[in-house]
């Protein structure tokens, strides 16, 4: 009964709190805004019992770009809440989207705040912690390349725990950097947990039972967007276990990759997915050719992605609850954590 | 040197052996025949010095039976010899087979000799083990359902490591009396290492990371020649880890048989493998279709199944030289000795 109530409290004072930012985000000066939003000492008493995950709130960084805002969706459909307020670009005008997952039929407003207006975003942060406790505000980002490491600090600061969903930057500072300051986080290059499964069994097969295919042939296709000119890196991963399987002279150069719409529809992939999509299939074939294992990862879209993010974001809060020390997690520990949507 | 030396003297009396078995079968009487391969003492001496694989005589019995005589030839493929002398049906005449590999174009000659010439195939199992040495005879058995158990403890009987490849018999007596007799042998129901190895991976991944392809749905499809009335067991046992991994509610009727031609074809069955094969392909699609994980295992015809048993003889060799008292093994442990071919 108390967590209903204080989620409640919480979605109606994040409700007041965007509502305020919708009107005035450019008018008000950064001494209202650091301040306008400190509740009285009975409302803090109240949101600092931190609950469970439906009390989870997420502030999406990174929208209105695509991938951003596939994870809100991701977010709403695993129900999970979104912050009122979360980061965009710097060179972005503040403005206010709504977010509606067309599975789940769920909705929500974010106002976006430029990442140049950093004030205006500390107050928000500290007015969403106040209002509905320190432990129910989680960050997911899907940023640039460029922002990795300065967004991570700025999370650190913030004590705001993250999920960096966003490639790229140094990653050795960045992880080192969160571990460090033992700051909760999942940082992996790949969200899209169960192709993170599908690895890590391959991974153990082949640690368990080295050669067992040996004098198998390798093959492999895969087929992506034009736009991307490079191997694809999970094939290239896949292709270093079943190399450990058999022992068939296959390397990366052998695998075929497909760039046209002809050969991706041939390849079955569907026509809405011809500008965004991953698909993989890996054969191993007896010398005989009478034997053939085959292996595929087909994604259409981004929604593997960003359901992983969530499910990351819901890993996260329930270590934030169950560990004293934060440190940068794994979407291998997101998988061991199990049982998750 | 003293390996090849001994190899090419064993190779030499089986050929001895095995011309005079070809002429004189239904003649020689069974005194002559347990005493008529006694070896001189120096030859006793030379041949007790066990050596590596390329000493071992694989005794096939079962042929001219599909599945052992397929055996045979993974035996000749994977650097293996055949024993000049195997048990045949008790209703099947003596006779003399050339056992030939296409892959390798080894051949071999063997004389077949009725499981009911018991005495027969006694001293041909004697002569057998005085030339090459006591631990370089194995015996793979395809033989008969009914003849599982009473082979097995004829097996026991004469000290003959085994493969027991035959399905069906009493399976726990067969268990019990090979262990407590603590004989080497592999028994296993399913000869496909690599079959085996997949599922294992499987099952593993359901223990590590259950239910992480919650909310993906199931779906099966496998093909099997048009005699074979009943679903896949394979695809049973493979739906059962998949269970775990997803939430779904699949069950082994939503299991999709094809057992027609022209179903078979369309699943890319091969025409030469419609009267013999095992097709089968599992998905687990994400719930709004935009992520699909596929795999498949396709048999046509009995290669892998005896490349398998091959495997598990070098195994059992191997065994049968590191430990003094011997064990049913499986195919997992097969496996896990790893490096095979």
């Amino acid at each position: 009964m108390l967590a209903f109530s204080n989620t409640r409290l919480c979605t109606i004072l994040l409700v007041l709190f965007s509502s305020f930012f919708d009107v005035t985000a450019f008018l008000v000066s950064p001494a209202v805004k650091t301040n306008s939003w400190k509740p009285s000492s009975s409302l803090i008493q109240m949101s600092s019992t931190d609950n469970d995950e439906a009390d989870v709130f997420v502030m999406v960084n990174g929208m209105p770009g695509p991938m951003a805002t596939a994870a809100a969706e991701a977010c709403l459909r695993k129900g999970l809440k979104l912050t009122p307020v979360a980061m965009t670009g710097p060179d972005i005008k503040a403005n206010t989207i709504v977010v509606y997952d067309p599975i789940s039929e769920k909705s929500s407003q974010v106002k976006l705040i430029p990442s140049s207006q950093k004030d205006e975003l500390l107050a928000a942060i500290e007015g969403m912690k106040v209002s509905c406790g320190e432990k129910n505000i989680l960050a997911i980002d899907y940023t640039h390349p460029s922002a990795v490491n300065s967004n991570a600090e700025f999370y650190v600061e913030q004590k705001l725990p993250f999920v960096m969903g966003t490639t790229g930057g140094d990653r050795e500072k960045l992880m080192q950097g969160v571990n460090d300051a033992k700051h909760f986080a999942v940082i992996a290059p790949n969200m899209a947990k169960q192709i993170v499964a599908m690895q890590a069994a391959l991974e153990d097969l082949a640690k368990k039972f080295p050669g067992c295919f040996s004098s198998y042939k390798m093959a492999c296709v895969e087929s992506h967007q034009k736009t991307k000119a490079d191997t694809s890196g999970t094939a290239k991963a896949v292709i270093d276990s079943l190399k450990e399987l058999s022992d068939d002279e296959f390397t990366y150069d052998d695998i075929e990759m497909i760039r046209d719409d002809e050969g991706a529809k041939d390849f079955r992939v569907p026509e809405d997915a011809l500008k965004g999509h991953a698909f993989h299939r890996y054969t191993l074939t007896s010398e005989d050719g009478s034997t053939e294992f085959a292996l595929e990862h087909n994604v259409a879209g981004r929604a593997i992605y960003a359901e992983g993010t969530a499910d990351a974001v819901k890993f996260l809060a329930g270590r934030l609850r169950a560990e004293s020390e934060g440190k940068v997690y794994s979407m291998i520990d997101v998988l061991e954590a199990g049982g998750l949507e």
